[in-house]
């Protein structure tokens, strides 16, 4: 294996759509959703170990997730474990990385992969890795992996993509970026065959990125740059603690990628989804005769159709008459919900906290 | 107080119907339904304390309950405890109880009350109480409590009142039984004026409701009487073991009630209700303005209207559009079901069992 590749796991976000099966001290990348034993951050580390030394994986989270990381992930050393002492989006939690592997190991190059994801196909996965990393070795280039869609997706960021490159056939100069476009916009981009998913996984050398952030994003930048001398050392910790919480709260995407000039997209299809609502883990999880998703659980179903269920532990469901239903109980708090109205759940969330306190959220 | 009345309560049912509130191991009796912090066994024995000395009150469970009736009822001595040591319908039960109390006191008389029922005027109750067991302590009578009807309830049993006794306001002969007549006969009934609900509340003294077994039901009379010498002996409880299980399988209202010719129903206004079903439980709790019922829960209801929501602990539930439901969620069981189908429960607890076992019911 190449000792030069390094990948970081960002595994700091929240995730309240999926409430009650999400939680505050548990959210989604915690989370055994297909039953399989292991969590979905779990088999994101899983993905990339074939392909980066296990040494060289950095997480990134929340200090409020130590634990359950420890949990989750005892192989993983705690100084590959980086926590957040606040909530920040995904530039500060990039560039703080990059800065840490930099400072390691200044040839390093990066994938950066969210926690959180489906990923299906792991061979095109891991191709599509080799191949992104091959490319971003060779100049200083910032790529992303572009999902081919499936449909004219409303939550998706989509990337257009533009000129071809010389000698790596699927890489593709970046034109745009839009985020969430309405329903009109999304059909238009499926139709000209031109958009692709942002998957959220990205692909650079530490020393391109860290360029990228002083020329895009000097705010960040400066604010990272100002302990050059400690990545690496054992007052890293210390010194971030003291800045961290400085940082703007940005996303990568609008920090950088929207505005580099030398932004590529590799397009594959990885049998991906960011399972970002209860409808898109409906749509990536096997269905009975009835359309109906059981999930971790056992249900007695009559006269239901096109719903799911999901529990948390060893329990029993009989329902009668749902169409197109989410059922999902965990510990102290059950939802039975149009699963049409999911979009609703992060204000339910708030609500229930306002009115019934944290313990329930 | 009387020393001469003796209580006995019933409580070694089942009822299936209410799962997944109420379980094998801890049926309706045994759960405080009304969020009250006392259980309808616990309220039942607190009723009829005003009346009958709280040593003269005779439990009569089946030998799986014992735990649960000494953490519910500490107070109640061990001999007052009677264990069944198999399922026998409400005959041989009160068979056992009526030797055992006659053997401690010849002179007794016996209120029977089940214990799983809502009683909510408790002075009307008391009243009843006192003048049915005044009745029965003058003449060899067999009295139960009829309940005035408020609707065409195809689920009670119907008793016809024939001629009044004299100096006994409110207390007419039997002229009729009738176990749970279909709708068009119901309707016929309480337009007549001459049905009453049949309480299952049982008022005679000890000497009369052994002479009509010996009458009615030799069986089960000659199966108890084989034992005379041993009522109200360490022996008691080992002969019962050897001798119970012989006994048939039968309802006191079969066995004694709708054949004996010194039957007399006392008509009273209990606020009562035997909450034999969820619909039940649903008409006796209070409603908010969506017509919603929420048993000892937090819930936050969207479109919901007719519903009943019930949780056994500190959960809440989020739910929407659920018209004329049941949410019933006690630990590793939840039901979600039409309120109107209720009547299939009892088949779904049998084929939860069969598919997923003994844990679950």
């Amino acid at each position: 294996m190449n000792s030069h590749r390094y990948c970081v796991i960002m595994c700091g976000g929240v995730g309240s759509r999926f409430w009650p099966f999400s939680r505050n001290d548990r959210p989604k990348q915690f989370l055994d959703f297909f039953g399989t034993g292991k969590s979905l951050l779990q088999l994101t580390v899983d993905r990339i170990s074939s392909i980066v030394n296990p040494e060289n994986i950095i997480l990134v989270t929340n200090r409020q997730y130590a634990g359950i990381i420890r949990e989750q992930l005892p192989e993983v050393k705690e100084s590959n474990i980086l926590l957040e002492p606040a909530r920040r989006n995904t530039a500060p939690c990039i560039c703080w990385a990059a800065n840490h592997i930099h400072a390691l190991d200044p040839q390093a190059s990066i994938v950066t992969l969210p926690s959180d994801h489906l990923v299906l196909k792991e061979k095109e996965f891991e191709k599509a890795i080799r191949e992104g990393l091959d490319f971003v070795e060779s100049g200083d280039r910032l790529l992303t992996l572009g999902i081919n869609p499936t449909g004219p997706n409303t939550g998706y960021g989509y990337i257009q993509q533009g000129a071809p490159t010389k000698g790596y056939p699927g890489i593709k100069k970046v034109k745009s970026f839009t985020e969430k476009p309405d329903l009109e916009m999304a059909k238009v981009f499926l139709e000209s065959g031109e958009f692709f998913w942002n998957s959220g996984i990205f692909l650079w050398s530490a020393d391109s990125i860290l360029k990228a952030f002083e020329k895009y994003d000097a705010e960040t930048s400066n604010i990272f740059a100002s302990g050059a001398e400690v990545y690496g050392t054992p007052d890293e910790a210390k010194f971030i603690d003291s800045i961290f919480p400085n940082a703007p709260s940005i996303s990568i995407d609008y920090a950088i990628m929207e505005k580099a000039d030398n932004v590529f997209v590799k397009t594959v299809d990885l049998g991906w989804s960011d399972l970002g609502t209860w409808n898109a883990l409906y749509a990536a999880s096997p269905r009975n005769a009835e359309g109906n998703v059981t999930q971790n659980c056992k249900v007695l179903a009559t006269d239901c159709s096109g719903s799911m269920f999901a529990v948390n532990g060893d329990k029993i469901i009989v329902a009668a008459g749902l169409k197109d239903y989410i059922v999902a109980d965990n510990g102290n708090a059950l939802l039975i919900y149009p699963i049409a109205d999911e979009q609703k759940i992060r204000q339910i969330v708030n609500e229930v906290k306002a009115r019934f306190g944290e313990d329930y959220v």
